[in-house]
């Protein structure tokens, strides 16, 4: 549509506004406030300020897609861990938690908003692709058990998404170390093949974060792709959907 | 509060309101209109409207309590497969997904809402402690086989929250079939002791769809606790948080 310099600069306010307003109280104004364009100017670029938000999610789903290929030359078991670490990042993440609470009204709004819907579909499909990819490399490889990767990669992405919402809405820290236990318990020691193992630097089971090369682009892909959180920061991604870091609360809105 | 026929009455306009017209968009002024109350009245027995949609909180939670007493005379392995179908009901539940989709848009209002969040962690605890009550239950009758019911506990609500948010967000049905199964595999599988199984008749893994008898309190027990979704009527409940049925799309709102 765009240049892309101006549409940086755009995907860049976007983030900032939503990060200070959520995504329910946000004006087009609060974003152009954000750049250097007018809101004029916004909607030259935008058909509408949903059209803004749907090419934003597209933004997040080309981030996440840029991580993802930096992760290829790993082995699947790493590249696992990898993806553990993405959506379960530690509760100290707190930066960008009034970003994922938006991302989070954001898709509450998809059964409304056809276009949001599709988007999030989009992000879905890109997001399972990968984890999919992760498990059937990883029998190729004989790392991984025999499984059915389409439904590991769903149940996987169900408790990761369950988990980064609960600790986000409800301030619940512990879901997140309970969930990457049981995983491991349930899930990773069954996965393994015999003689297989994570990395001891990647252990989902035991490390508390994930290292800052890759903590940004995981949560959003909750819903199916992420991407950096800071647009222009290639050290600090962010997320297309509803995970978060909890241990402080947001601040009190009354929306009442 | 409130005489119990008056708040049942609330109770049943505000049920009736959320399924019209979502959380984001209420107003005390449609709650009104589904009672023989003036809004003014309303505000007779509550302060705010925050105030009376905690209260609903807290009554989908007092509905939760009586499915869950129920199921108290079967067995840890049958109230097992009750838990699950009452998160993984079929996507042909569609009557109940305009709610679904307004507890989820409260959900996500729970960071800025102090009054929502304390509800929501309540509901958490309660939908915590009947499934950790039920493993542990199972673990002393020799059902279960040794694993960390918390743990378990958090992933298995974490998991099947996920699953019914993704589905009623981007109205991916699949998730729940696939979760559903995915969860047979790799938990239930493990967790039945030597020579415990499911009864072929609540066999989580194969049931489409839960028995019209406990269907209901189930999905809104995602955010912990749960009740009937149509106040009155004992045999439909509903739910308080965010799962859904989604065949259908909703209604297209334009809300920009």
């Amino acid at each position: 549509m765009t240049d892309p310099d101006v549409r940086a600069a755009i995907m860049r306010g976007t983030y900032e506004a939503l990060c200070e307003h959520g995504y329910t109280e946000l004006t087009a104004q609060d974003i152009a406030d954000r750049t250097d364009k007018s809101k004029s100017l916004l909607f030259y670029h935008y058909d509408s300020k949903e059209d803004l938000l749907a090419d934003f999610l597209e933004f997040l789903f080309e981030r996440f897609d840029e991580r993802v290929a930096e992760t290829r030359d790993l082995s699947p078991v790493e590249r696992l861990a990898v993806f553990v670490d993405w959506f379960l990042y530690g509760p100290e993440e707190n930066d960008r938690q009034s970003f994922h609470v938006a991302m989070l009204e954001l898709r509450t709004q998809a059964p409304y908003n056809e276009a949001f819907r599709e988007k999030l579909r989009k992000g879905d499909d890109q997001l399972r692709a990968v984890l999919e990819e992760i498990l059937r490399d990883g029998l190729a490889a004989g790392e991984f058990s025999e499984h059915d990767p389409e439904e590991t990669a769903a149940l996987l992405i169900a408790a990761f998404d369950g988990a980064r919402i609960r600790q986000l809405t409800i301030g619940r820290d512990e879901y997140l170390e309970q969930v990457r236990t049981a995983t491991a318990t349930w899930v990773f020691d069954d996965l393994l093949a015999e003689g297989a193992s994570f990395p001891a630097d990647r252990d989902p089971s035991t490390l508390p974060e994930t290292d800052q090369q890759h903590r940004l682009a995981a949560d959003l892909g909750t819903e199916g792709g992420n991407g950096t959180g800071d647009p222009d920061d290639e050290t600090n991604g962010a997320d297309a959907d509803g995970g978060d870091a909890a241990g402080d609360e947001p601040t009190e809105r009354d929306r009442e």
